[in-house]
């Protein structure tokens, strides 16, 4: 039944959005009985899944897209099965739908009760990453939330095939396939135009780079949640524990440059930065990391250390580059991350108890440390066992976001004919 | 200080700025400090207050304005009593910030607190309400917020006459001035700046009519929460109490039709509507309310019933109008609410227990009642002890924001050089 006043997209988001209210009164073994059908299937049809991904892959060589790029789009035999796996791993977590949260009887007698419930439909807007069309599609279907995805042109084939399978197991399960909605016309128009989907979209979720988090801000009329940029600082005080401060930045810029909680700018405090600076550039030399520094970073490293500029400082490099500034105080770094920061993770490394008070107090930041790596900044090491990605605002759900944060929250009250005075 | 580069739109958001970076480690003292001496000086200089309100009647008297836009701009000595009391009254409420609401010690020997925290700064964009500046503003401080006002142009010398007041108050507490910002320029464009504000503002809170939401959600680049429009609905089930169904409605419909919460349309079960019909007529006359009708109502209570088309179905009258529509069954009044609702306040009243169930899992709204009145849906009903709105919306807050819905949250983790494996 299609409406003739709907646009190809707005038909496939009223099916979607018809399909969420199917979904919103599921109960929890319904689906968790679809994402085990998805992670059987994804093992049964995963020569059809390969054959998808090998046209996409051909496609981006002859296109020149990047090596780094091309691994991020390759699937494998091993690499389904760790989706599926990561499908079972979900259905082990906590359903976050129903839960109570809050009651009371009001004075008149009304029975008031919160009661969590699912967003409804949830847009994703990625890149060319296969396996987040399923990972996403599961934790909204876990959620009882129908999911709206458009993911890069680069994998389409591939995003074609999961999503075929995502619908037999709905449909095997009882559900509507249209809980899944691929969005097939990968166009930048049709990108915009899923962003102004009011009344279709309950949130829209955008998932990479900082030109897409920002083309998605900029257009959106639905509301959005923001994730992933991660222009992360440590600050390295006085009397900080040299060593420790040595692996900690080594661990937060070389265990995984490209992730959003790896360090890009390290402050170091004047009165330890002769000291320090050449015990971190050894280590670090054996990474090959380039470094960009203040004046004063570059008296004591030597003239080999290109200059830090204003760029440079707002710059999420997700590569082997760190910045560094000698900073005279802590006043000063907390300046300079409240300028430049993307509000994701912060780290102060010392051993002044004040000090570490007044930084955790005062950084504005999803994630604020102590004398620990930023690295840990992620549902998995948080242990919420899951997530959908990690929010840099401050509405509706900061950090990382799991299944709690795909849901809203409805007042339920029951009365026997109470009206207001 | 003023930076050259910035408009004087971006000077003042960035003084709102820095003030919100010092609220941010205020104690609950200092601000409930502030607060109180914003109560008293209201009193204090209450004859500038009134002039200054004056002017703003004058000058809409002029313009021709209606005597109820009038009436909602006027300042007397009691309303400037009443608006300090509010004062005092948040002053009470417990502060929200500073709990932490989760925790944990990982695997590692990571620390782990999540902590409530400011958002940081609200914006508000309101009408010709000059009660609102000040019970917005005492609202934010009390949540550790700063925060950027626009109000109507109607109101402008009550605004600023407001914000002198809580300026010299805020200076008296030792909190910067430019906690509460009023951007005096009420023009269009300044608005459309306003709500594109980012890297100033974390949030703006539209707190008006369905134009000036439309408005901001079209326009604004920040995060926004939707407050305030409400199309409600009551179903009228069969076998529902008829008496009790004529006390609710004619309490849902004429206790105060200009607010947010009162019903809009009724939908009747066709088993009842013969019966129940008359008898609603008769006690809505009492107050003149004037009806729209599907063909069924207008067969049941006459051809003087005007007949109840789309647009009626879709608008908030916020007036003495009823629109009514006679469906076969709870399915088909689900449908509408679905098509027309604005997902603020709906009720079946019924006593049928399983429909009951049904409809509060099925509807999809921030309040959803069983045999009660709509009017219930505030923030000093549901035990909250003020709000700032009424949000429409799912993301972060829906229903009644009380001070909890104006925080975020901070994780914060203490280590010993914990790095990521």
């Amino acid at each position: 039944m299609t409406n003739p006043g709907l646009s190809p997209l707005e038909t496939l988001a009223a099916s979607v959005k018809e399909a969420a209210k199917v979904l919103n009164i599921t109960s929890s073994q319904q689906r968790n009985d679809a994402i085990s059908r998805i992670a059987e299937n994804l093992l049964l049809y995963q020569e059809e899944i390969l054959v998808a991904n090998a046209a996409d892959i051909a496609a981006a060589k002859k296109n020149g897209i990047t090596p780094a790029m091309i691994d991020r789009l390759t699937l494998t035999p091993e690499r389904i099965i760790g989706i599926a796996d990561a499908c079972r791993q979900v259905i082990s977590l906590p359903d976050p739908l129903g839960k109570a949260d809050y009651g009371t009887t009001l004075q008149n007698g009304l029975e008031m009760v919160r009661v969590k419930v699912p967003l409804g439909v949830i847009g994703i807007i990625y890149e060319a990453r296969p396996n987040v069309t399923v990972d996403a599609a599961v934790l909204c279907l876990k959620s009882g939330n129908a999911c709206l995805l458009k993911g890069g042109k680069e994998a389409i084939h591939s995003n074609m095939a999961f999503t075929k399978v995502m619908a037999q197991s709905l449909a095997e399960a009882g559900l509507p396939t249209h809980c899944v909605g691929l969005i097939e016309d990968t166009s930048r128009e049709t990108a915009t135009q899923m962003m102004r989907l009011n009344g279709y979209l309950d949130v829209l979720i955008p998932r990479g780079g900082a030109g897409l988090i920002r083309a998605v801000v900029e257009n959106a009329t639905v509301p959005v949640i923001e994730t992933g940029v991660g222009n992360c600082h440590i600050y390295v005080d006085d009397g900080a524990d040299l060593t420790m401060a040595v692996d900690i930045i080594d661990n937060a810029k070389t265990s995984r440059p490209s992730v959003c909680n790896a360090v890009e700018t390290i402050l170091v405090h004047e009165a330890i930065a002769e000291e320090f600076l050449p015990l971190l550039k050894e280590r670090l030399d054996r990474h090959q990391v380039a470094w960009r520094g203040c004046k004063k970073t570059q008296t004591i490293l030597g003239t080999v250390i290109q200059p830090a500029t204003e760029a440079d400082y707002a710059t999420e490099y997700n590569d082997y580059i760190i910045c560094c500034k000698v900073v005279q105080h802590m006043e000063e770094a907390i300046a300079h991350i409240d300028q430049y920061s993307t509000r994701h993770s912060e780290a102060i490394l010392t051993n002044d108890y004040r000090r570490s008070q007044e930084f955790t107090r005062r950084v504005d930041a999803a994630a604020v440390y102590v004398n620990a790596s930023t690295r840990f900044t992620d549902g998995g090491e948080f242990g919420f066992g899951a997530e959908i990605g990690i929010s840099t605002q401050k509405l509706h759900a900061r950090g990382p976001m799991g299944l709690e944060q795909l849901t809203s929250w409805k007042y339920i009250l029951r009365g026997n004919g109470q009206t207001r005075q």
